[in-house]
């Protein structure tokens, strides 16, 4: 299994690799233990602060981990990850150790105590910075307050949930209609 | 240029095309003017009721015309209309019609006044749910009130954004790893 050598990226960039919508595996640590929870219900709110979106739902064992310690590590697989996301999303944090379980690196970050996941792509470590949204939409708002992202390959290749246990894969990258951009919006 | 001949869909189901993440056009319509927009900021926040969270930019025409209207339909464009998603995003409803100025066709929504495009894969007929939360994070949170979607292809190929003029292409689709899942969490 490929651990990826990652560097630090910058925050405010983090939609390289979240707008395009990959399944991604959220990481957190509460009161000694560890634990992985897969979701695809996501989405960039913000640049600066470098803000994401994230459902989760109150039935996961992850949701009073992340809700309480407030710290989380959004990890981006990829394709040859695609059994353990699996695994990990019909599998619950009370019964077993996701990371040995599933022979996952838990790699300790550097501004939050939940861990990284050294065997994906990218890895974001979030602090919770809304709460209020919880209670009505179980949703979650987190500030990116680092970045870590592989050097290579330039595009992971990730896996998209359409649901129906079908995944869509990331397919081609294209910068062929860049130069229809404005500056000002790329 | 294709025109997509849809059908009723289930709106519980909408993850299916919404849920990989591809870039969505949104098309409004406000006192006898209709108005088109390129988002890539969104997610799937329910299945019933089918919500939708749309980040939509204070500073786009867009914005007013689907606050006022509390309507708008999102559209799922494929990779063949990806010049004119790009010249969507670049323009503004203030100083064009956009359906005029990119040649598409506005099709009646049967549940909301904003109009549906015609040439997009996909599209969902949305009433806003929850207004509470724009002043703070612009977004809109949408309720899918009716869905059509083409009968073929089986999967669109979608637009995936990454900023930085670079589009993701959606690639394969797969249902290798459908036998893994508990029946429950598909």
């Amino acid at each position: 299994m490929r651990k990826y050598d990652k560097r630090d990226f910058p925050v405010d960039n983090v939609r390289r690799y979240l707008e395009p919508g990959p399944i991604v595996l959220v990481s957190s640590a509460w009161r000694g233990k560890t634990n992985i929870m897969t979701i695809g219900w996501h989405m960039v709110m913000g640049f600066e602060p470098s803000l994401s979106g994230c459902y989760i739902w109150d039935q996961n064992h992850s949701f009073d981990m992340v809700r309480k310690s407030r710290e989380c590590v959004i990890n981006v697989p990829t394709v040859d990850l695609a059994a353990k996301v699996v695994g990990i999303g019909k599998s619950s944090g009370r019964d077993i150790d996701k990371f040995t379980e599933f022979g996952l690196t838990p790699v300790p970050g550097t501004r939050v105590g939940a861990p990284l996941i050294e065997e994906c792509y990218a890895s974001f470590e979030c602090k919770l910075d809304d709460a209020k949204l919880i209670p009505t939409y179980s949703l979650f708002v987190f500030e990116v307050v680092k970045a870590h992202v592989a050097a290579s390959p330039k595009y992971p290749r990730t896996l998209h949930y359409r649901g129906d246990g079908v995944f869509m894969l990331s397919g081609a990258n294209t910068t062929k209609f860049r130069k229809l951009f404005k500056p000002q919006n790329l």
